[in-house]
Formats: structure tokens, C-alpha cells, sequence
């Protein structure tokens, strides 16, 4: 029988970790917080903003919310940004993407400090997923996919592992962060031939493709562990699916992640992660800021 | 037969075009220009800035050097590199590595600017080469097997790619650079298991572990193409050789690159094309502050 690698205790367990650093954080005078930035009102914004404001509220993470209208300004937006990145008092940044086609995207990123990039868009964070160097953080979905593999026992080292999507937001990071975890990563994608034949090869499949259920038992063999990213709305079966045909799938491998209640669901817990160790490491840097005014 | 991947016709092929591009700035005023900095005498160091100022008078560049003796402070290197950033005539710098290990190399490569990077050090380069996007340079020697492959006619497209080594001067950026050019990438490395049924399931394999003759003909087939980066002194034979066993491995594979005069003999020409393309994209941002002048 197959292992369901559910997202509910891998989100107990980091829950429960991060409220106790989150209380030292605040017993030092530091109170975490995130700001959140979304521009229009977008379901899918609306809805995984609620998850981050209900898993920062468990942890103990203030949220400080920037709504601006669906034709808000390159500058206004802008502005907003530079001030996040001066406040000293906010330690990450959630930005919604994509922006409405009418701002320019890839600045809004560049502006933000890496330092508070907690969802990995900027390039400071992307050199930092690509070298392995601590320099802002990686994408919380990404993020999200090590964090199953570490709850559920599975050390990627000596495996190996394909991935399937070359994204910046998913296929690339996890690569990198696979690699790092010395994984021998095969990253897949839309040329990619023969594609069954290397996903079962694979001792561990992370697949983001964004297809509902178009990946079936054939890409796979017992004993392997998947890791499903995708989130479909399937409108034969008016529910979400991931990118797995899991009914099909799951009796054949070792451990496969569900669509809902897998990766997903880890991510707002990653992201309050990623704001505690911002606030941390801000706190680390006043303490030296403070220790050169001494001296 | 396999075919030899020689560098000296890839050399010729760019420096003819490169020429061009050169006289073609020169007419419009813009002299391409690299700055070399190097720290000590070390003979590695010497013999590469040999080749690169060669390759340059050839094309046409213009080489500034920056030398320094090894006891050289941070704050003088630093200095150094802020007024390379600043000089509109110097579009490229070639900063030899690794500095002696009394200075911050980290922060000596994080000072350059990314737009003058034309050896890939910066995280700025990293992000770009890691993501696609225009932002800095790949390293040379990584560059350097894509235009092998490219001249040689070898299109990675829909290729099975295995990168033997994860370094942040090859293996990693090879990786992404084949991932671009839309093969399916594989990287291996110390961790990895089954290494010869990896590169045997390859067409095309890139081997850059820095061990002489260590790949030997177990872990290929027929009709692969080897690039082999590695560039190792044997005391037994009493001259370079590559990583992989070139004489047992030629007769098996469909086309290898040797050592030396393969893959090493052609970075001092991308060196230069780096810097072509730096001064190119200079001569655009000047047009655009011309424009924004007027206006």
C-alpha cells in the first residue's frame, strides 16, 4: 500500500516549530511580519491570501495587507515596494502575480530587497536557489516540495530524481534545491522524449506541468515517490486534480502526494518560514549594526 | 570514425564574426575595451591572460590590465572594481580566480557590475544563465561548449544531456544553458549512483570533474557526442590530458572534444564575444540616454 504524503502534519509540525521561534522573536522585541501585496481581486489571490493571513495568525506572524486597484500605477505600486523594503518593521513580502499586463512585472521584482523576498521572485533569490549561497529565499511551492520529502522521512541524497516543468516558480527551484540535496536531478519538460521511460527510472518524480491528470500509471513503477505539484480544476469531475491520475497511480507506486491536501497546502506554512528566518537574520544584522555604532 | 570536436575551427568561426562586429563599433565610435584583473602571478593566470589579449588583438579589443601584487588589500581591489563599473570606455572584466585566500573574493565578485561581468562570477550572471534572462553573462567555459556544439551542427533540442560535475563555473551553468537550448538535462556528481548506465543512456554528455582520464570508455556508447572540460596535467604522461580516457574512448563514441585544443582553447574567444555583446548593449543604453536627454 502506497504512503499518501498529506500536507496536514507536514503544517502541524512546521506550525508548531515556527510559533516557538516566533515568540522568542517577539520576547526580543522583534514582531514578525509579512506584508502582503495584491493588486485587483483576483480569486486565487483571495484565496490563498486568507490561507497566509489563517497559517501567520497560528504562528504568530503579523500580516500587513496592500490592496491596490486593478488599474493601479507602475509608480504607485512601485512606490509601495521601496517602501517595504526602508520599514524595518516588515520582514517579507508576498507579492501576487501575474500583475494585470498593464505594469511592468519584472520591475516590480527588481525592486524588492531580496532580503524580504519570501516567495523567491526577485534574481537576488533566484542566484541564491541556483548557487546554494544564503541571498533571499526560494519559491514557497518549491520550498513546499522539500519540506514533504524531509516531514515523511525520504533523503533525496544518492536518488534519483525527475522533474517534470522547468518553471522558475517550481521545476527549476526544486531541481536546484534537489541538487543541493544531492539528488541526480533530470529536469523534463514539453521537448523532452520518452519521457515514461525517465520518469521510471526515477527513484523520485516531483511533477509540475499544470495538466489535470495527463500523467498516468505508465510513467511510473513501484517504489517510487511522487510528489504531485499541480492544482486543476477538473470540470467533468467538478473538483481540483493535480497533474497525476491518482486513482490510477497510487496503488502502483510507494508514495504520492494528493491533490488537494499535498504541496499546496504546505505553502503558507513555508511562506511564514520564510518571514520567521527574515526576521532572524534582520535581527542578526541590527545586532551588528549595533555592535560597529559601539564601537 | 568519431568525429574530433577540435576548438581551432570554432576559434577562427567566431573570431571572423566577432571582427566584424568589432569594426563595426569602432566606426561608430565605441572602442570595445576589457578590463583584466589579476592578483599575483600565479601561471595559470598568466598563460590565460596570454591567450585572452591574443584572441582580443585579434578581434579587435582593447585590453586594459589591473595588476596587483598578492598582498593587495580588499579595500584597493574593491576600488579597483568600482572604477572598472564606472568607466563608460571599459565594457568587460575578466577577474582571475581565485584570489588569495587573505581577501573577500565573494565581495570583490558581488562589487562588479553584472552588465560588465563577461566571465559569469556575479549572482546577478547567475540569476541570468539560471533563468534565461538578458542580465549578465554565462561563465566562458560553459559558453564555450555551447558554441562547440553549435558549430558542429549537434542541436541539443529533445537530447538527452548528462552533465558529469555541479560546479557554478560549468556544471551548473551548462546545465541551465542546455536546458535553454530545450534538451532534457541530467546532472550528476560525487553523490551520484550508477554513473556509467547514466551517461550511456545519453546523446550527449558533458564531463567536467577536474580528474585526468578518470571517464573511461564503460561509460559510453556509440554515437554520443563528449564534450570533455576537463584540463588536467598527467606526471605519468607528462602533458594535459582531459577527464576522459580519450584514447579507449574516441574509437567508441560519435564525436569527442580532446584535451588540450577542445573545449579550454575556445573561452578566450567567447571572453571576447562577451565583451562585443557588452559593448554592443552599452552603445543601446547610451542611444536611450541620448534619447531621454532631448526629450
Amino acid at each position: 500500500m502506497a504512503v499518501l504524503l498529506k500536507g496536514t502534519p507536514v503544517v502541524e509540525a512546521l506550525t508548531a516549530g515556527l510559533t516557538v521561534r516566533a515568540a522568542a522573536l517577539r520576547e526580543r522585541g522583534t514582531v514578525p511580519c509579512l506584508a502582503v501585496v495584491r493588486v485587483g481581486e483576483r480569486p486565487d489571490d483571495l484565496a490563498y491570501e486568507r490561507a497566509a493571513k489563517k497559517r501567520c495568525a497560528a504562528v504568530g506572524i503579523k500580516v500587513r495587507p496592500f490592496v491596490f486597484p486593478a488599474d493601479v500605477s507602475q509608480d504607485c505600486l512601485l512606490s509601495a515596494v521601496l517602501g517595504i523594503n526602508s520599514d524595518p518593521l516588515i520582514h517579507g513580502c508576498l507579492l501576487f502575480r501575474p500583475l494585470p499586463g498593464s505594469l511592468d512585472e519584472s520591475a516590480i521584482c527588481a525592486a524588492l530587497d531580496p532580503r524580504k523576498d519570501v516567495d523567491g521572485v526577485t534574481m537576488g533569490s533566484m542566484a541564491g536557489v541556483y548557487s546554494g549561497a544564503e541571498l533571499g529565499f526560494s519559491p514557497c511551492t518549491a520550498q513546499s516540495c522539500m519540506e514533504l520529502l524531509r516531514y515523511y522521512g525520504i533523503d533525496p541524497s544518492g536518488k534519483r530524481a525527475v522533474v517534470i516543468g522547468r518553471s522558475l516558480v517550481i521545476g527549476r527551484p526544486v531541481a536546484m534545491m534537489l541538487l543541493s540535496a544531492d539528488a541526480t536531478v533530470t529536469l523534463c519538460h514539453t521537448k523532452t522524449r520518452d519521457l515514461p521511460e525517465i520518469t521510471r527510472s526515477a527513484d523520485l518524480v516531483v511533477v509540475a506541468i499544470g495538466d489535470g491528470e495527463a500523467i498516468g500509471p505508465e510513467y511510473f513503477r513501484a517504489g517510487q515517490t511522487v510528489l504531485d505539484v499541480g492544482i486543476n480544476w477538473s470540470e467533468e469531475k467538478q473538483r481540483l486534480v493535480g497533474d497525476v491520475d491518482f486513482e490510477r497511480v497510487f496503488p502502483l507506486v510507494g508514495a504520492l502526494s494528493p491533490t488537494p491536501s499535498g504541496v499546496g497546502s504546505v505553502t503558507a506554512a513555508v511562506l511564514c518560514k520564510h518571514v520567521i528566518e527574515s526576521a532572524g537574520r534582520s535581527e542578526g544584522t541590527e545586532s551588528v549594526l549595533r555592535k560597529d555604532c559601539i564601537q
